[in-house]
Protein backbone atom coordinates (compact mmCIF):
# COMPACT_ATOMS: atom_id res chain seq x y z
CA UNK A 1 0.00 0.00 0.00
CA UNK A 2 3.21 2.03 -0.57
CA UNK A 3 1.40 4.29 -3.02
CA UNK A 4 -1.53 5.32 -0.46
CA UNK A 5 0.71 6.94 2.19
CA UNK A 6 0.59 10.23 0.93
CA UNK A 7 -3.06 10.29 0.80
CA UNK A 8 -5.29 12.23 3.29
CA UNK A 9 -7.15 10.68 6.17
CA UNK A 10 -10.86 11.48 5.45
CA UNK A 11 -13.08 12.61 9.02
CA UNK A 12 -16.81 13.62 9.32
CA UNK A 13 -18.54 15.11 11.83
CA UNK A 14 -22.45 16.00 11.90
CA UNK A 15 -20.91 19.58 12.57
CA UNK A 16 -17.98 21.17 13.99
CA UNK A 17 -17.19 18.68 17.04
CA UNK A 18 -15.19 16.76 15.00
CA UNK A 19 -12.64 19.54 14.80
CA UNK A 20 -11.75 18.09 18.30
CA UNK A 21 -10.50 15.09 16.64
CA UNK A 22 -8.46 17.18 14.25
CA UNK A 23 -6.71 19.22 16.79
CA UNK A 24 -5.57 15.52 18.54
CA UNK A 25 -4.32 14.54 15.05
CA UNK A 26 -2.59 17.46 14.14
CA UNK A 27 -0.80 17.17 17.83
CA UNK A 28 0.22 13.84 17.41
CA UNK A 29 0.36 13.20 13.37
CA UNK A 30 1.41 16.44 12.27
CA UNK A 31 2.38 14.95 8.79
CA UNK A 32 -0.85 13.79 8.01
CA UNK A 33 -2.94 15.07 5.32
CA UNK A 34 -6.75 15.56 6.43
CA UNK A 35 -9.79 16.52 4.46
CA UNK A 36 -12.73 17.38 7.22
CA UNK A 37 -16.55 17.36 5.94
CA UNK A 38 -18.73 18.68 8.91
CA UNK A 39 -22.41 18.27 7.87
CA UNK A 40 -23.90 21.58 9.10
CA UNK A 41 -26.79 21.80 6.76
CA UNK A 42 -28.09 18.55 8.66
CA UNK A 43 -26.48 18.78 12.22
CA UNK A 44 -27.41 17.62 14.93
CA UNK A 45 -27.65 14.02 14.12
CA UNK A 46 -28.45 13.07 17.79
CA UNK A 47 -31.98 13.10 17.58
CA UNK A 48 -32.69 11.61 14.74
CA UNK A 49 -33.33 8.31 13.74
CA UNK A 50 -30.73 5.48 12.93
CA UNK A 51 -31.91 5.18 9.14
CA UNK A 52 -32.34 8.83 8.99
CA UNK A 53 -28.31 8.85 10.22
CA UNK A 54 -27.15 6.05 8.38
CA UNK A 55 -28.33 7.75 5.05
CA UNK A 56 -26.62 10.78 6.08
CA UNK A 57 -23.37 9.32 6.67
CA UNK A 58 -23.54 7.55 3.66
CA UNK A 59 -23.83 9.87 1.65
CA UNK A 60 -20.86 12.14 4.09
CA UNK A 61 -18.65 8.93 2.68
CA UNK A 62 -19.16 8.85 -0.34
CA UNK A 63 -17.80 12.94 -0.92
CA UNK A 64 -14.70 11.87 1.12
CA UNK A 65 -13.98 8.67 -0.81
CA UNK A 66 -14.01 10.67 -4.05
CA UNK A 67 -11.09 12.63 -2.78
CA UNK A 68 -9.27 9.65 -2.03
CA UNK A 69 -8.57 8.87 1.43
CA UNK A 70 -6.50 6.18 2.95
CA UNK A 71 -8.89 6.10 6.10
CA UNK A 72 -11.92 7.32 7.47
CA UNK A 73 -12.73 8.69 10.68
CA UNK A 74 -16.01 8.80 12.24
CA UNK A 75 -16.04 11.55 14.51
CA UNK A 76 -19.56 11.84 15.55
CA UNK A 77 -21.03 9.16 18.21
CA UNK A 78 -24.41 9.57 16.69
CA UNK A 79 -22.95 8.51 13.46
CA UNK A 80 -20.41 5.36 15.40
CA UNK A 81 -23.17 3.99 17.14
CA UNK A 82 -25.58 3.82 14.28
CA UNK A 83 -23.72 3.48 10.65
CA UNK A 84 -20.39 1.79 11.28
CA UNK A 85 -21.52 -1.66 10.09
CA UNK A 86 -22.69 0.39 7.35
CA UNK A 87 -20.01 2.26 6.51
CA UNK A 88 -17.47 -0.88 6.91
CA UNK A 89 -19.04 -2.85 4.64
CA UNK A 90 -19.54 0.24 1.81
CA UNK A 91 -15.96 1.01 1.62
CA UNK A 92 -12.82 -0.91 1.39
CA UNK A 93 -10.50 1.29 3.86
CA UNK A 94 -10.36 1.38 7.32
CA UNK A 95 -13.06 2.94 9.09
CA UNK A 96 -12.64 3.86 12.71
CA UNK A 97 -15.20 4.85 14.95
CA UNK A 98 -15.11 7.33 18.43
CA UNK A 99 -17.14 4.45 20.06
CA UNK A 100 -14.78 1.76 20.25
CA UNK A 101 -11.85 3.74 20.94
CA UNK A 102 -13.11 5.33 24.06
CA UNK A 103 -14.60 2.08 25.34
CA UNK A 104 -11.33 0.15 25.07
CA UNK A 105 -9.89 2.90 27.26
CA UNK A 106 -12.34 2.84 29.53
CA UNK A 107 -12.32 -0.40 30.02
CA UNK A 108 -8.25 -0.63 30.89
CA UNK A 109 -8.63 2.60 32.96
CA UNK A 110 -11.77 1.44 35.41
CA UNK A 111 -10.57 -0.28 38.72
CA UNK A 112 -13.72 -1.02 40.19
CA UNK A 113 -15.87 -2.16 37.05
CA UNK A 114 -18.13 1.05 37.50
CA UNK A 115 -18.04 2.98 33.90
CA UNK A 116 -20.18 6.00 33.18
CA UNK A 117 -21.05 7.12 30.34
CA UNK A 118 -22.25 11.19 28.96
CA UNK A 119 -23.52 11.95 25.43
CA UNK A 120 -26.33 13.72 23.47
CA UNK A 121 -29.87 11.55 24.26
CA UNK A 122 -30.08 9.68 21.09
CA UNK A 123 -26.01 8.56 21.66
CA UNK A 124 -27.32 6.99 25.23
CA UNK A 125 -30.27 5.93 24.14
CA UNK A 126 -28.87 3.79 21.34
CA UNK A 127 -26.86 1.78 24.09
CA UNK A 128 -23.80 1.83 21.85
CA UNK A 129 -21.07 2.86 24.34
CA UNK A 130 -23.00 -0.29 27.05
CA UNK A 131 -22.83 -2.52 24.26
CA UNK A 132 -19.24 -1.35 23.21
CA UNK A 133 -17.57 -2.12 26.80
CA UNK A 134 -19.64 -4.85 27.43
CA UNK A 135 -18.26 -6.94 24.44
CA UNK A 136 -14.98 -6.09 25.81
CA UNK A 137 -16.01 -7.32 29.43
CA UNK A 138 -18.99 -8.13 30.66
CA UNK A 139 -18.17 -7.78 33.78
CA UNK A 140 -18.23 -4.11 33.92
CA UNK A 141 -21.58 -1.81 35.11
CA UNK A 142 -22.28 1.05 32.92
CA UNK A 143 -24.12 4.03 33.78
CA UNK A 144 -25.15 6.48 31.27
CA UNK A 145 -26.44 10.17 31.37
CA UNK A 146 -27.96 12.37 28.10
CA UNK A 147 -26.78 15.33 28.44
CA UNK A 148 -28.79 17.43 25.83
CA UNK A 149 -27.33 21.22 26.88
CA UNK A 150 -23.30 20.25 26.93
CA UNK A 151 -23.33 20.96 23.27
CA UNK A 152 -24.90 24.32 23.57
CA UNK A 153 -23.09 25.53 26.40
CA UNK A 154 -19.86 24.31 24.55
CA UNK A 155 -20.71 26.44 21.68
CA UNK A 156 -21.62 29.22 23.81
CA UNK A 157 -18.29 28.99 24.73
CA UNK A 158 -19.63 29.69 27.98
CA UNK A 159 -16.20 26.75 29.30
CA UNK A 160 -15.56 28.05 33.26
CA UNK A 161 -18.81 29.66 34.36
CA UNK A 162 -21.21 29.14 37.06
CA UNK A 163 -24.18 27.83 34.88
CA UNK A 164 -21.99 25.29 32.87
CA UNK A 165 -20.85 24.20 36.39
CA UNK A 166 -24.58 23.77 38.04
CA UNK A 167 -25.50 21.72 34.88
CA UNK A 168 -22.53 19.85 34.83
CA UNK A 169 -23.20 19.55 38.56
CA UNK A 170 -27.05 17.95 37.91
CA UNK A 171 -26.06 16.08 35.04
CA UNK A 172 -23.08 13.93 36.82
CA UNK A 173 -24.77 14.02 40.20
CA UNK A 174 -26.71 10.79 39.15
CA UNK A 175 -23.15 9.34 38.38
CA UNK A 176 -21.15 9.68 40.78
CA UNK A 177 -23.83 8.28 43.26
CA UNK A 178 -23.14 5.19 41.08
CA UNK A 179 -19.57 5.26 42.22
CA UNK A 180 -18.14 5.29 38.75
CA UNK A 181 -14.06 5.24 38.26
CA UNK A 182 -14.32 5.76 35.12
CA UNK A 183 -16.42 8.46 32.77
CA UNK A 184 -16.33 8.70 29.01
CA UNK A 185 -16.81 11.53 27.42
CA UNK A 186 -19.29 10.28 24.52
CA UNK A 187 -19.52 13.39 22.50
CA UNK A 188 -16.73 15.63 20.27
CA UNK A 189 -17.76 18.50 21.87
CA UNK A 190 -17.08 17.49 25.80
CA UNK A 191 -13.66 17.86 25.08
CA UNK A 192 -13.87 21.66 25.40
CA UNK A 193 -15.73 21.40 28.65
CA UNK A 194 -13.24 18.56 30.13
CA UNK A 195 -12.05 20.91 32.89
CA UNK A 196 -14.98 21.59 33.97
CA UNK A 197 -16.63 17.76 34.03
CA UNK A 198 -13.17 17.25 35.76
CA UNK A 199 -13.82 19.50 38.49
CA UNK A 200 -17.13 18.66 39.14
CA UNK A 201 -16.47 15.09 39.68
CA UNK A 202 -13.43 15.12 41.52
CA UNK A 203 -10.34 13.71 40.69
CA UNK A 204 -10.75 10.29 41.59
CA UNK A 205 -12.92 9.73 38.56
CA UNK A 206 -10.83 9.55 35.21
CA UNK A 207 -12.05 10.92 32.13
CA UNK A 208 -11.85 9.17 28.73
CA UNK A 209 -11.67 11.66 26.46
CA UNK A 210 -12.93 9.94 22.44
CA UNK A 211 -10.86 12.92 21.08
CA UNK A 212 -7.73 11.41 22.45
CA UNK A 213 -8.66 7.65 22.05
CA UNK A 214 -9.94 7.74 17.99
CA UNK A 215 -6.25 9.50 17.40
CA UNK A 216 -4.44 6.40 19.26
CA UNK A 217 -6.46 3.83 17.05
CA UNK A 218 -6.01 6.06 13.88
CA UNK A 219 -1.98 6.01 14.82
CA UNK A 220 -1.43 2.57 15.45
CA UNK A 221 -3.76 1.31 12.08
CA UNK A 222 -1.42 3.82 10.10
CA UNK A 223 1.31 1.85 11.57
CA UNK A 224 0.28 -1.58 11.19
CA UNK A 225 -0.71 -0.89 7.36
CA UNK A 226 2.46 1.32 7.34
CA UNK A 227 0.39 4.11 5.46
CA UNK A 228 1.86 6.59 7.63
CA UNK A 229 2.38 10.13 6.09
CA UNK A 230 6.39 9.75 5.22
CA UNK A 231 6.63 13.70 4.32
CA UNK A 232 8.94 15.20 6.15
CA UNK A 233 6.63 18.62 6.22
CA UNK A 234 3.24 19.90 7.89
CA UNK A 235 0.56 17.88 5.91
CA UNK A 236 -2.16 20.02 4.66
CA UNK A 237 -5.94 20.63 6.10
CA UNK A 238 -8.86 21.07 3.64
CA UNK A 239 -12.77 21.78 5.57
CA UNK A 240 -15.38 21.30 4.08
CA UNK A 241 -18.74 22.29 5.46
CA UNK A 242 -22.66 21.35 3.56
CA UNK A 243 -23.55 24.90 4.87
CA UNK A 244 -21.77 27.94 6.43
CA UNK A 245 -22.68 30.43 8.98
CA UNK A 246 -20.98 32.57 10.86
CA UNK A 247 -22.04 30.89 14.28
CA UNK A 248 -19.98 27.91 13.39
CA UNK A 249 -16.93 29.78 11.56
CA UNK A 250 -16.74 31.92 15.00
CA UNK A 251 -16.64 28.47 16.68
CA UNK A 252 -14.89 26.18 14.90
CA UNK A 253 -11.70 28.36 15.57
CA UNK A 254 -12.18 27.50 19.75
CA UNK A 255 -12.70 23.45 18.77
CA UNK A 256 -10.04 23.39 16.51
CA UNK A 257 -7.80 25.51 18.45
CA UNK A 258 -6.24 27.50 15.67
CA UNK A 259 -7.67 29.97 12.97
CA UNK A 260 -9.90 28.23 10.14
CA UNK A 261 -9.03 29.39 6.12
CA UNK A 262 -10.49 28.46 3.07
CA UNK A 263 -13.80 26.48 4.07
CA UNK A 264 -15.67 25.35 1.03
CA UNK A 265 -18.74 24.77 1.06
CA UNK A 266 -20.19 21.86 -0.58
CA UNK A 267 -23.97 20.31 -1.55
CA UNK A 268 -24.09 16.79 -0.82
CA UNK A 269 -27.92 16.74 -0.43
CA UNK A 270 -29.35 17.30 -3.58
CA UNK A 271 -26.95 15.10 -5.47
CA UNK B 1 -63.67 30.45 -2.27
CA UNK B 2 -67.06 28.44 -0.58
CA UNK B 3 -65.63 25.08 -1.62
CA UNK B 4 -62.46 25.96 0.58
CA UNK B 5 -63.89 26.56 3.78
CA UNK B 6 -63.33 22.89 5.05
CA UNK B 7 -60.07 22.29 3.54
CA UNK B 8 -56.98 22.47 6.59
CA UNK B 9 -55.03 24.75 7.64
CA UNK B 10 -51.29 24.10 6.78
CA UNK B 11 -48.91 24.44 9.44
CA UNK B 12 -44.52 24.12 9.29
CA UNK B 13 -42.02 24.44 11.48
CA UNK B 14 -38.33 23.38 11.68
CA UNK B 15 -39.35 21.21 14.32
CA UNK B 16 -41.92 20.61 17.20
CA UNK B 17 -42.12 24.53 18.71
CA UNK B 18 -44.22 25.54 15.95
CA UNK B 19 -46.98 23.24 18.34
CA UNK B 20 -47.26 25.89 20.48
CA UNK B 21 -49.00 27.72 17.32
CA UNK B 22 -50.91 24.95 16.96
CA UNK B 23 -51.96 25.16 20.66
CA UNK B 24 -53.27 28.77 19.87
CA UNK B 25 -54.59 27.86 16.82
CA UNK B 26 -56.67 24.83 18.34
CA UNK B 27 -58.24 27.58 21.46
CA UNK B 28 -59.05 30.18 19.86
CA UNK B 29 -59.85 28.29 15.82
CA UNK B 30 -61.38 25.02 17.47
CA UNK B 31 -63.54 23.91 14.42
CA UNK B 32 -60.50 24.20 11.90
CA UNK B 33 -58.73 21.40 10.25
CA UNK B 34 -55.17 21.40 10.80
CA UNK B 35 -51.82 19.69 8.86
CA UNK B 36 -48.72 20.04 10.83
CA UNK B 37 -45.18 19.29 9.18
CA UNK B 38 -42.31 19.38 11.89
CA UNK B 39 -38.92 19.09 9.66
CA UNK B 40 -37.27 17.25 12.59
CA UNK B 41 -34.88 15.29 10.39
CA UNK B 42 -33.33 18.86 9.15
CA UNK B 43 -33.91 20.77 12.31
CA UNK B 44 -32.41 23.13 13.41
CA UNK B 45 -32.77 25.77 10.34
CA UNK B 46 -31.81 28.87 13.17
CA UNK B 47 -28.19 27.83 12.38
CA UNK B 48 -28.15 27.28 8.76
CA UNK B 49 -27.57 29.69 5.55
CA UNK B 50 -30.72 31.80 4.18
CA UNK B 51 -30.16 29.79 1.00
CA UNK B 52 -30.90 26.25 2.82
CA UNK B 53 -33.56 27.84 4.43
CA UNK B 54 -35.30 29.08 1.35
CA UNK B 55 -34.88 25.33 0.03
CA UNK B 56 -36.01 23.52 2.51
CA UNK B 57 -39.05 25.99 3.14
CA UNK B 58 -40.01 25.24 -0.20
CA UNK B 59 -40.18 21.18 0.26
CA UNK B 60 -42.04 21.89 3.77
CA UNK B 61 -44.82 24.07 1.39
CA UNK B 62 -44.63 21.61 -1.15
CA UNK B 63 -45.45 18.82 1.24
CA UNK B 64 -48.48 20.71 2.43
CA UNK B 65 -49.69 22.07 -1.02
CA UNK B 66 -50.22 18.55 -2.12
CA UNK B 67 -52.78 17.91 0.96
CA UNK B 68 -54.63 21.43 -0.89
CA UNK B 69 -54.38 23.27 2.46
CA UNK B 70 -56.20 26.92 2.40
CA UNK B 71 -53.99 28.97 4.04
CA UNK B 72 -50.31 28.35 5.40
CA UNK B 73 -48.70 29.32 8.59
CA UNK B 74 -45.29 29.25 8.46
CA UNK B 75 -44.45 28.60 12.23
CA UNK B 76 -40.53 29.18 12.50
CA UNK B 77 -39.05 32.26 13.03
CA UNK B 78 -36.28 31.47 10.61
CA UNK B 79 -38.49 30.37 7.80
CA UNK B 80 -40.11 33.43 8.50
CA UNK B 81 -37.20 35.80 7.83
CA UNK B 82 -35.99 34.08 4.85
CA UNK B 83 -38.03 32.12 3.00
CA UNK B 84 -41.62 34.40 3.36
CA UNK B 85 -41.47 36.19 -0.35
CA UNK B 86 -40.19 33.30 -1.80
CA UNK B 87 -43.03 30.54 -0.87
CA UNK B 88 -45.48 33.83 -1.40
CA UNK B 89 -44.63 34.11 -4.97
CA UNK B 90 -44.63 30.33 -5.45
CA UNK B 91 -48.16 29.56 -3.76
CA UNK B 92 -51.25 31.01 -4.86
CA UNK B 93 -52.90 30.81 -1.08
CA UNK B 94 -52.07 33.26 1.73
CA UNK B 95 -49.33 32.82 3.55
CA UNK B 96 -48.58 34.07 7.31
CA UNK B 97 -45.39 34.10 8.71
CA UNK B 98 -44.64 34.73 12.48
CA UNK B 99 -42.45 37.40 12.45
CA UNK B 100 -45.08 40.36 11.06
CA UNK B 101 -48.08 39.60 13.61
CA UNK B 102 -44.82 39.87 16.20
CA UNK B 103 -43.63 43.11 15.05
CA UNK B 104 -46.95 44.85 14.50
CA UNK B 105 -48.15 44.22 18.16
CA UNK B 106 -45.12 45.20 19.63
CA UNK B 107 -45.30 48.36 17.87
CA UNK B 108 -49.05 48.71 19.13
CA UNK B 109 -47.91 48.08 22.55
CA UNK B 110 -44.75 50.01 23.22
CA UNK B 111 -45.13 53.55 24.53
CA UNK B 112 -41.62 54.71 24.60
CA UNK B 113 -40.73 53.45 21.62
CA UNK B 114 -38.08 50.78 22.88
CA UNK B 115 -38.61 46.94 21.70
CA UNK B 116 -36.19 44.05 22.62
CA UNK B 117 -36.80 40.98 20.58
CA UNK B 118 -35.01 37.64 21.88
CA UNK B 119 -34.40 34.69 19.15
CA UNK B 120 -31.99 31.56 17.61
CA UNK B 121 -28.98 33.30 16.59
CA UNK B 122 -29.54 33.06 12.93
CA UNK B 123 -33.00 34.90 13.99
CA UNK B 124 -31.30 37.70 15.53
CA UNK B 125 -28.88 37.89 13.08
CA UNK B 126 -31.06 38.20 10.09
CA UNK B 127 -32.36 41.38 11.34
CA UNK B 128 -35.59 40.53 10.25
CA UNK B 129 -37.44 41.40 13.26
CA UNK B 130 -35.25 45.05 13.27
CA UNK B 131 -36.44 45.91 9.91
CA UNK B 132 -40.40 44.41 10.15
CA UNK B 133 -40.89 47.15 13.14
CA UNK B 134 -38.79 49.60 11.17
CA UNK B 135 -41.24 49.27 8.44
CA UNK B 136 -44.26 49.74 10.30
CA UNK B 137 -42.66 52.54 12.66
CA UNK B 138 -39.17 53.81 11.79
CA UNK B 139 -39.51 55.76 15.04
CA UNK B 140 -38.90 52.62 16.97
CA UNK B 141 -35.50 51.81 18.15
CA UNK B 142 -34.93 47.47 18.55
CA UNK B 143 -32.45 46.18 20.84
CA UNK B 144 -32.03 42.46 20.26
CA UNK B 145 -30.26 39.26 21.67
CA UNK B 146 -29.88 35.98 20.33
CA UNK B 147 -30.51 32.92 23.23
CA UNK B 148 -29.19 30.09 21.72
CA UNK B 149 -29.89 28.05 24.79
CA UNK B 150 -33.51 28.62 25.44
CA UNK B 151 -34.30 25.87 23.25
CA UNK B 152 -32.94 22.87 24.63
CA UNK B 153 -33.93 24.18 28.07
CA UNK B 154 -37.26 24.19 27.05
CA UNK B 155 -36.86 20.96 25.21
CA UNK B 156 -35.43 20.08 28.73
CA UNK B 157 -38.79 20.88 30.41
CA UNK B 158 -36.46 22.79 32.58
CA UNK B 159 -39.56 25.67 32.69
CA UNK B 160 -39.64 26.48 36.46
CA UNK B 161 -36.28 26.04 37.59
CA UNK B 162 -32.73 28.48 38.66
CA UNK B 163 -30.68 27.23 35.93
CA UNK B 164 -33.04 28.45 33.48
CA UNK B 165 -33.66 31.83 35.06
CA UNK B 166 -30.01 32.49 35.65
CA UNK B 167 -29.79 32.05 31.90
CA UNK B 168 -32.69 33.92 31.48
CA UNK B 169 -31.04 36.85 33.59
CA UNK B 170 -28.17 36.91 31.90
CA UNK B 171 -29.36 36.96 28.50
CA UNK B 172 -32.37 39.41 29.19
CA UNK B 173 -29.68 42.33 31.25
CA UNK B 174 -28.65 44.05 28.25
CA UNK B 175 -32.52 44.60 26.92
CA UNK B 176 -33.61 45.29 30.64
CA UNK B 177 -30.81 47.81 30.74
CA UNK B 178 -31.62 49.40 27.51
CA UNK B 179 -35.15 50.37 28.82
CA UNK B 180 -37.14 48.37 26.92
CA UNK B 181 -40.75 48.31 27.86
CA UNK B 182 -41.77 45.59 24.95
CA UNK B 183 -40.18 42.06 24.36
CA UNK B 184 -41.22 40.23 21.39
CA UNK B 185 -40.61 35.94 22.06
CA UNK B 186 -38.92 35.64 18.40
CA UNK B 187 -38.96 31.86 18.75
CA UNK B 188 -41.70 29.32 18.75
CA UNK B 189 -40.09 27.84 21.39
CA UNK B 190 -40.55 30.30 23.65
CA UNK B 191 -43.71 30.31 24.48
CA UNK B 192 -42.97 26.99 27.38
CA UNK B 193 -40.48 30.03 28.97
CA UNK B 194 -43.01 33.11 29.24
CA UNK B 195 -44.01 32.72 32.72
CA UNK B 196 -39.95 32.65 33.65
CA UNK B 197 -39.31 35.32 31.43
CA UNK B 198 -41.97 37.42 32.44
CA UNK B 199 -40.29 36.96 36.47
CA UNK B 200 -36.98 38.34 35.37
CA UNK B 201 -38.04 40.93 33.21
CA UNK B 202 -40.55 42.35 35.82
CA UNK B 203 -44.32 43.16 34.87
CA UNK B 204 -43.28 46.78 33.28
CA UNK B 205 -41.95 44.62 30.46
CA UNK B 206 -44.87 43.23 28.38
CA UNK B 207 -44.31 40.11 26.12
CA UNK B 208 -45.57 39.43 22.83
CA UNK B 209 -45.84 35.96 22.09
CA UNK B 210 -45.45 35.61 18.44
CA UNK B 211 -47.68 32.36 18.48
CA UNK B 212 -50.80 34.33 19.90
CA UNK B 213 -50.24 37.29 17.13
CA UNK B 214 -50.17 34.45 14.03
CA UNK B 215 -53.27 32.98 15.58
CA UNK B 216 -55.04 36.52 15.43
CA UNK B 217 -53.63 37.14 12.43
CA UNK B 218 -54.69 33.59 10.70
CA UNK B 219 -58.50 34.41 12.14
CA UNK B 220 -58.21 37.87 10.30
CA UNK B 221 -57.18 36.31 7.10
CA UNK B 222 -60.21 33.11 7.20
CA UNK B 223 -62.62 35.99 7.95
CA UNK B 224 -61.74 38.42 5.29
CA UNK B 225 -61.55 35.92 2.81
CA UNK B 226 -64.89 34.02 3.88
CA UNK B 227 -63.29 30.81 4.83
CA UNK B 228 -63.34 30.30 8.13
CA UNK B 229 -65.05 26.65 8.48
CA UNK B 230 -68.66 26.79 9.38
CA UNK B 231 -68.49 22.60 10.65
CA UNK B 232 -69.90 22.95 13.79
CA UNK B 233 -67.62 20.43 15.24
CA UNK B 234 -64.14 19.85 16.21
CA UNK B 235 -61.45 20.05 13.69
CA UNK B 236 -59.24 17.42 12.60
CA UNK B 237 -55.48 17.31 13.35
CA UNK B 238 -52.79 15.41 11.03
CA UNK B 239 -49.13 15.53 12.38
CA UNK B 240 -46.43 14.67 10.28
CA UNK B 241 -42.85 14.88 10.77
CA UNK B 242 -39.55 14.23 8.41
CA UNK B 243 -37.91 11.96 11.24
CA UNK B 244 -39.53 10.57 14.38
CA UNK B 245 -37.56 10.22 17.19
CA UNK B 246 -38.54 9.17 21.26
CA UNK B 247 -37.25 12.36 22.41
CA UNK B 248 -39.68 14.84 19.94
CA UNK B 249 -42.33 12.49 20.75
CA UNK B 250 -42.23 13.19 24.62
CA UNK B 251 -41.38 16.38 24.28
CA UNK B 252 -44.31 17.36 21.55
CA UNK B 253 -47.10 16.74 24.19
CA UNK B 254 -46.11 19.59 26.32
CA UNK B 255 -45.36 21.65 23.35
CA UNK B 256 -48.80 21.01 22.31
CA UNK B 257 -50.41 20.41 25.62
CA UNK B 258 -52.28 17.39 24.46
CA UNK B 259 -51.14 13.88 23.70
CA UNK B 260 -50.54 13.57 20.18
CA UNK B 261 -51.49 10.16 18.27
CA UNK B 262 -50.83 9.08 14.54
CA UNK B 263 -48.00 11.36 13.60
CA UNK B 264 -46.85 10.03 10.70
CA UNK B 265 -43.35 10.00 9.40
CA UNK B 266 -42.94 11.03 6.05
CA UNK B 267 -39.82 11.69 3.57
CA UNK B 268 -39.56 15.01 1.64
CA UNK B 269 -35.86 14.92 1.42
CA UNK B 270 -34.60 11.98 -1.53
CA UNK B 271 -38.39 13.28 -3.42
Amino acid sequence: MTDNKTLPIGIFDSGIGGLTVVKEIRKRLPNENIIYLGDTARVPYGTKSSSTVISYSLSNAAFLSSHNIKLLVVACNTASAFALDSLKSSLNIPVIGVLEPGAIKAVETTTNNVVGVIGTPSTIKSEAYREAVSRIDPNITVHTKSCPLFVPLAEEGWIDDPISEQVAARYLKPLIEKKIDTLILGCTHYPLLKRLIQSVVGDDIKLVDSAEQVTTQTLNILEELGIKNPENKSGNKQFHLTDISDSFLSIAASFLGEQINGIKQIDIISA
